[in-house]
């Protein structure tokens, strides 16, 4: 798919299909996120890919607004280290946003819906995907095919009105 | 561009060639910022576009790793509000990254590079782009088209190992 199709596709999929995504494209998406930019290149980050529905079940209740995850072909949980000061903390999320967004569009591109997820309780989502002291499960990525309308470039996503968001030059200027 | 050519393409990009990038092209990489999800789609963010040479100049003064802000084509500013607790703060820094990689893919799209810039000195920022107080300027991207070579799919980006970044069912297996 075009680049650009595939940023103007891109929603937020909470409902899935049956259908599996298939291994590759699992691992494609895996790739797009492993090849993301972070700060010095520091790749402060893991990524664990979640298949099995028991556990896609029980990752489904870290946090009420994980529920999705259950139903979801496939999972990817997003891991950091504990960051050792408030500067590195901060760069760690900015990182990882980065590396969800090249998830999300290369899951668009194939055609695949993706849902994020928080993770409240920390020590049962540790415990599910065996990830060890020291690191926090930052968020959840449902993964799978929509189970109601395909992915088609959105006209009108809503959002705060554009030249609100977008500046030309200055911050009190309009675009 | 295919998607993932876009994906495979993008470098970080600090030497920039003489060429302007058409204002089209501008509005359309700071349109995949503003499309970009946000938790609870709150958009906690602005984008100011730099494009007078003048105002990039002094913008490649506000932290020793924006030099490269100095000669390039354009600058897009990341703006935050300042955030009222941990939690929002963690989560904008997140959100902002996703809003970033948009910015990034939508760009390499385009055959246009980019190059990220934190923000040391904050006063001089937010005086130089005329941002209020309350709002931190978080980043700046350079853009501009590369000075030597264009952007084409790289074949063995230096990462971390990808079988000790993405794992499958636990954090302990390999891919």
């Amino acid at each position: 798919m075009e680049t650009w199709d595939a940023v103007r596709s891109r929603r937020n999929v909470r409902k899935y299909g049956p259908d599996p995504v298939p291994a590759e494209d699992l691992r494609r998406i895996a790739e797009a996120a492993w090849r993301a930019p972070s700060a010095s290149n520091q790749q402060h980050w893991d990524f664990v890919i979640v298949t099995d529905r028991e556990q896609l079940t029980e990752l489904a209740t870290v946090w009420p607004g994980a529920q999705h995850i259950a139903t979801a072909a496939a999972a990817i949980a997003l891991v950091l280290p504990d960051a050792p000061d408030e500067r590195t903390r901060l760069t760690d999320r900015y990182d990882l946003g980065q590396a969800t967004y090249a998830i999300l569009v290369a899951a668009a591109d194939l055609g695949i819906g993706t849902g994020h997820a928080g993770v409240g309780d920390q020590e049962k989502a540790r415990k599910i995907l065996g990830v060890p002291d020291g690191h926090t499960v930052a968020y959840l990525i449902g993964v799978g095919y929509p189970a109601d309308r395909p992915l088609r470039p959105l006209r009108a996503p809503a959002r705060r009105p554009f030249d609100e968001v977008v500046h030309y030059g200055t911050f009190s200027s309009r675009s």
